[in-house]
């Protein structure tokens, strides 16, 4: 058992400008967890309704993610997001939430969870993800999630939470708004003070940028010609990136650079459909054909510049 | 002589919260022909007033620029910009604009600059940009560089001037106005049904991208802590990539990436101080430090995931 989540399952309904789907499988577990099970077996810790029935639960096995810690309610019902795109697909607006038994979800871990070489403490209460970090202290491995709400409204308790994980996955404007520093490079150094060993940086259609004390490393985002819905893109890339993390021996600034690249892939394939569609149905081949466009579209040759030999032509 | 530049010589005044300057030398033809001087010999078409003096002079000499095709006009007075950035330094507040002897300005060009194997259409009207081009049939590259005013106010000339040129230098939103679509792929594929083979979108902090008919290269910005005047970034990136494609024998997709680094290296130096100061007392050793930093902080190994393998082990 090597990589556990903590999120949310849910039912979305979303529209865009293409298109409107209704009670579609979301959440930060579900997409996470269905992105990273291409590269490892998955364990969710979440919790759902009876609403969540036998089709659901068909896509989680299917994907062979292990559902032992997913908590039934059955007198309850599952959270639901109601949202909607404009043509700026950068922007959700949420026209309706349901946290329903959402709200009272205290995650409770079995002991093959506590066993966990990886875990991603997905977008929820900091509370939570300090409380399921403390049940793992061995894990070689925690990233943690957060949003704007969280910044808003605990930021104490989500700064005690950052102090006390290896990785923050955050977006760009999450970034500064957490440090108060609109350049980023200073606003990493500040978080990288605070006790994670890496950041990283999802910029949307920019791409993705990872800190270290040491190292910068950064990517364009895959050029994508038509963008369906965005929901559930930036779990699906830490799922591509835990995921792939999961299945290498060592954790070294190399892998973690190739974990930056599946996860990239992996989100430009979840925004190509509604929910998880495309991803649902993705093969290893599509993944490494699309890891392998990167190099070809980011390579360049290191020659440096000698304006004497040139001249001398 | 192998690089020809028209554009604006000018007179800049800039307020940055982090300082001001009166009077520095700027415009797009004087940014970018001292960034493309680290690579190669430079020609400048562009006009001034007599308040254009020896010490500017100096800058343009020391810098081996050839003046020959810069006209003075001796009673009159040089085009000047006075602008003010905030805190957010990706938005030139203009305070004012005297276009002076620029207001008049006609491109001649000498029987030396029509020789010209490498050609660069700086910012100006695009009627002037058409009659340049015009005058040298047999460059092998012309590049050209716009801003939203033109697309504003001259949409149906500068369309006809782009359809002319090898290679468009745009920033995002100009590529998004220019062809009203607001994805950037899309827009790319239409601007190369106009005309040029390659496209090349600026992003500012995100970094820059490159489209062909076949082809897609995106790289990320240099990371840098402080940004201290923005102006002249977009002209020091073409005199960087416009300058080392003048030292190359081929204008291969290669050379072509290769010249995207060093304009984005000459561009990452340029905001770092106020005008041209940073980029007149560059060292070509710091210029191929910085491309190797590019090659450090951007690459990663090409190891496609293969589960099967991996679960063995």
């Amino acid at each position: 058992m090597s990589l556990l989540v903590v999120g949310s399952v849910a039912f979305d309904s979303v529209e865009t400008p293409f298109g409107k789907r209704e009670k579609m499988l979301g959440g930060s577990a579900s997409h996470f967890s269905i992105s990273a099970s291409f590269f490892t077996n998955v364990r969710v810790v979440a919790v759902v309704g009876g609403d969540f029935g036998a089709e659901e639960r068909a896509v989680f096995e299917n994907h062979r993610v292990d559902m032992t810690d997913l908590e039934v309610i059955p007198d309850g019902q599952t959270f639901r997001w109601f949202g909607r795109y404009e043509y700026d697909l950068n922007v959700a607006h949420t026209l309706d939430t349901h946290l329903n038994v959402f709200a009272g979800f205290q995650p409770k871990l079995s002991d093959g969870s506590k066993g966990a070489r990886l875990v991603f403490l997905g977008n929820i209460q900091p509370d939570l993800q300090r409380d399921v970090r403390q049940q793992i202290p061995n894990a070689e491995l925690v990233a943690l999630d957060t949003m704007n709400l969280w910044i808003d409204t605990t930021r104490k308790s989500l700064q005690k939470a950052i102090e006390i994980v290896d990785l923050l996955i955050v977006n760009d404007a999450e970034a500064r708004q957490l440090t108060e520093e609109p350049n980023l490079i200073k606003a990493a150094r500040k978080i990288l003070s605070w006790g994670p060993k890496t950041l990283i940086v999802k910029r949307g259609e920019y791409g993705a940028a990872m800190f270290t004390k040491d190292a910068y490393f950064a990517i364009p985002a895959y050029p994508l010609e038509s963008v369906f819905d965005p929901t559930g893109a930036g779990d699906t890339f830490a799922g591509g990136l835990m995921g792939y993390l999961a299945s290498q021996e060592t954790l070294d600034e190399a892998a973690l650079r190739r974990a930056m690249i599946f996860g990239s892939v992996m989100a430009s394939f979840n925004v190509e459909e509604f929910g998880t569609e495309r991803v649902q149905r993705l093969t290893q081949e599509e993944i490494n054909q699309r890891f392998s466009e990167f190099k070809r579209f980011t390579n360049f040759e290191e020659i440096p510049f000698e304006r004497a030999v040139k001249a001398a032509r």
